[in-house]
């Protein structure tokens, strides 16, 4: 199979997760009371709203980052990648969870809930690397950069432990495990906008 | 028309149809009581999304199988392939019937209506792909791979009967049903991902 | 402007169009009683989603060949295209309308509104394709096909008049107006599929 | 990376915002008493509606012609597309706000959010374009039209500070802003018709 429908697909399937997330704000929004007030209140969804796109922002550029070494795909491939999406797209799901619980005695359930997700994320994401990168390159170009390619498999490596340490934060002490989440976020695209291209392309 | 328009609006209606499944997990947890609670309660939604999920992903990847051997579509065959997506586009609506009622009395309903919209989909898709192969080679491409094409046929025509005959079990057993839907699934990922590659190329 | 991203955006809007579609059979089905009851009660959503949804693949496959003909966009051309997505974008709430009130007396006014939606489409889509054929083929590939050009000019004039000719019928009668949108929708689809290819190629 | 998977990204979200804003038109004619009726009473949402898709419309057209001019992309140019994404997604939010609040005592508070959140959106557009524009032309592409790009500039430039200005009218008179909003779109898209052809190609 050409790479390039995987691509479309991918691509369809995370900015719908991505647009969708504003459906999370529109619910919080509702009830009775001075609009402005109840806008100033609803703080937890905005935030929410901006971390869960940010992230998903950040897997759609690793996705491009993986697939950019890739030559061709076999069905093993695309299912692992189903796979993959189908993690991605339920994280609009745990959004909603933290934005609505964050202040109530479900934060540390909706808190968890949203760590989980991304830590199935970044297993789901490894497991597509290697399986792309192992049994000596099965699916890398020819032409393939191999410091790319080694800086991809150092980079997604601690991902799976760093996102399952937020996790447990989380259920100590849930308000803590979130803004971990979103720091997480905004380092990553600093250090991956600084240092980046150093090792890959793009 | 070029074919790759109509792989982009497939691959748009596929990827939205996935990602729209999340909704339906959002309606379940409402309610009342503890949160960890609901989450655990809700499991049938979670089993519902992934079954829903990779289902259109298999779908997704199948298409692309068969639009790889097809090297122009005419106007039959656009419509063949609009009421394909529009069967597909249904999915989302008997999952839910599922995930919300397999615990209740409404789970007969439920479960064979997700069985018809599996069967459906099944007939569509042979539709499409006879008017396509059929006549000889209607539209096939001049260079088309002669064994993929036949291994197409012979993994396609079972399917309607296939899914039928879960549909009848469900009829009388709607947990068994719905069960053997998702066990189909799989089956057939790890069917294909290790046979696929002597039928087609992707 | 390169008209393949306007055809990008164009086929994003009718797929999401199509598939938001099930969201409007999600919501009738609520509510008390036997499911398998109300699944059968429901008839007109599942009418409601074929007809919206096949009207939607027709307006995607004009719209395709359309722009077959067409070289090059300016923005007046996008920006009559963007009115003409926003009318589409429309169809899913006149679709739910009717749906959920054929069988109570916000009928006419459902019904209505269909009508009024469609054909504003037509309208639109004669706009579009008027400046863009129209100052002695503007926007017209150097090697368009006249033949093509003129079967396309002769099937869009007469579209705004005969919905709105359907709308008129509904305010009489908008059951007999509805069964005339969906009768219409399936003609087309034939008559286009048994004289489309002596026209255009697709 | 190539800019044609950004293309394919943006095209998605702002298809999928464009296309979501019709769910808030049906959570507004909910409710009882008769059908026509509350049609034309919940004519703001239809101009929300209208406003909003136009709005995303001028957004998409705007960004094609800033990335005609655009070569490559890096990690920092991604990102802060995906921040501009992310508030472009964000618009069916106040856009619903103002369809339900215009006529009661939250107009003031929806119509501000709505210009904060246009307001946001030109100063993301312009750092966007001034990342990839300056420091020497970044990321412009070798063969840019010098005068598409003096352009640009010329026309992003005072963008936040009109829309910061219709913010602050909204404070004072919310229906004069919402007003302005929609009457500064369709401004736009008449003076880039008449004009837009000597600054840029598209």
């Amino acid at each position: 199979m050409r790479t390039d429908r995987l691509e479309t697909f991918a691509d369809g399937v995370l900015a719908i997760a991505a647009t969708l997330l504003i459906l999370n704000v529109d619910t919080q929004v509702s009830g009775q009371g001075d609009l402005g007030h109840r806008l100033l209140e609803i703080w937890p969804s905005y935030a929410g709203y901006a971390v869960s796109f940010l992230t998903i922002g950040i897997i759609w550029v690793n996705h491009h980052g993986l697939m950019a070494q890739i030559d061709r795909a076999d069905r093993v491939f695309l299912f692992l990648n189903v796979f993959l999406l189908m993690v991605v797209a339920f994280i609009p799901f745990p959004t909603r969870l933290v934005a609505e619980h964050i202040q109530d005695d479900g934060a540390t359930a909706a808190a968890v809930s949203y760590g989980i997700t991304l830590t199935a994320t970044a297993v789901m994401f490894n497991l597509v690397w290697f399986y792309a990168s192992g049994g000596g390159g099965r699916l890398l170009r020819p032409d393939h950069d191999p410091r790319a390619v080694k800086g991809i498999t150092r980079s997604y490596r601690p991902a799976p432990w760093i996102y399952l340490a937020m996790t447990l934060v989380a259920l100590i002490a849930p308000v803590a495990g979130v803004l971990l989440y979103g720091a997480f976020a905004v380092f990553w695209m600093i250090e991956s906008s600084l240092f980046g291209r150093s090792r890959t392309e793009a």
